[in-house]
């Protein structure tokens, strides 16, 4: 399968038309923002682990039955997907305080929450990706009652898979963001991607990010920290 | 009944003890601020006028079966109430986008909302109040998630009420903030005020801003305004 047009440049990735009209491939970049694209650099390698520590992801998501758009890694910085309409809204989880979420609500990074915190935000650059609720969601048009539901119970879904998955492998899920997209049928499925880009990854025994905030707050080794992630994956 | 001690100072009222235990007197001041605290001054009678509108609200929800912390006026600018522990919460309904909302979500003020949105401000003045979801007050300990289920049946009861008892003084309810309390039973019950302070209101036919709106965004007549809702009201 090649790469025919691109449809779409994200900060991360870029997905082009195939042969199939009902397939796409991702293609994962170097690129790596934050702070709404305010801070901007490269992360050496960065495309290469995510999409493969995302294949290593969606693949044990497909096999626990979680219907995602991934169909196959093509070599080391291509996937073949499902096309879709992506839904306009992160799903943010949260199982400990950090981040944005602390620092918006004055909790210490760490602070254990009564409840999972599910955020959503609206999807849209030019207002800053901003925090919404479920009536905000279904007042603009970005998604359904009905189809929040639908992601709500996939994300939480997903939530227990990972946060399962990285225990195992002496990760602690801190949090983590995740998009779904529409097929022609309506039917909803995960979309994008899960990587050290989208989630907080804390060592279980030493606390350790292993994740983007090392780029976020210049602390270096940040390479290293997807390294280590893809490998404890990979069981090396 | 007299004042005693001043429990508390707020931005536009003072409450104080009295000899009885449960009851306290709000003492309804001219002090107007907008965003959050950094636009500060006085309008004119506005703690008058505040004072006489809630108590006509307040009076017409009580008749309707909702339960407030209100009893009764007792002077120009005091009200006796039933002592209540306040939800460090505010509730927020939006039946059109306007104000901070619109802003947010980049729509025209006026949008026609696909569904009533409802909104929770986390009462923390060193936050900002910062807009927040169920899941968040929940993990922080603000209310429950059965608290939370109570706060938004009342309020959308309260909402059908206020719409249509403003619809017949020619007036839009565009959007409105309340706050609740608690009694020691742990019923939930409306406190706070509801007056051109915490509502927008554009009259029916002209499309006037008769609320806060004027002070916030320097138009002029804002006790005129303020004073012509409480006329509507009193049928003058």
């Amino acid at each position: 399968m090649e790469k025919l047009e691109m449809l779409y440049e994200g900060k991360a990735k870029r997905v082009y038309s195939t042969a199939k009209e009902d397939q796409v491939i991702v293609y994962y970049k170097d690129d790596a923002t934050a702070f709404n694209g305010e801070k901007k650099a490269q992360i050496g390698n960065k495309g290469v682990l995510n999409n493969a520590i995302t294949t290593m992801i969606f693949e044990m998501l497909n096999e626990k039955g979680i219907k995602t758009h991934f169909i196959k890694k093509i070599n080391e910085r291509e996937q073949l997907c499902k096309k879709v309409v992506i839904v306009p809204l992160e799903v943010i989880v949260r199982n400990v305080a950090a981040g944005s979420m602390a620092k918006r609500l004055g909790l210490e990074e760490g602070f254990a929450l009564k409840t999972t915190v599910f955020e959503l935000s609206y999807k849209d650059d030019s207002l800053g990706d901003p925090l919404i609720n479920d009536t905000h969601a279904v007042a603009i048009g970005a998604a359904t009652f009905e189809e929040l539901k639908v992601l709500y119970d996939m994300t939480a879904t997903i939530n227990d898979l990972l946060k399962e998955f990285f225990l195992k492998l002496n990760i602690n899920l801190i949090d983590f963001k995740i998009e779904f997209g529409k097929l022609p049928s309506g039917e909803i499925i995960l979309a994008d991607e899960i990587s050290p880009d989208t989630c907080r990854f804390w060592d279980a025994t030493t606390g350790e990010k292993l994740d983007k905030d090392r780029f976020r707050r210049n602390m270096g080794n940040v390479e290293d920290a997807y390294k280590e992630i893809l490998n404890r994956i990979k069981g090396v």
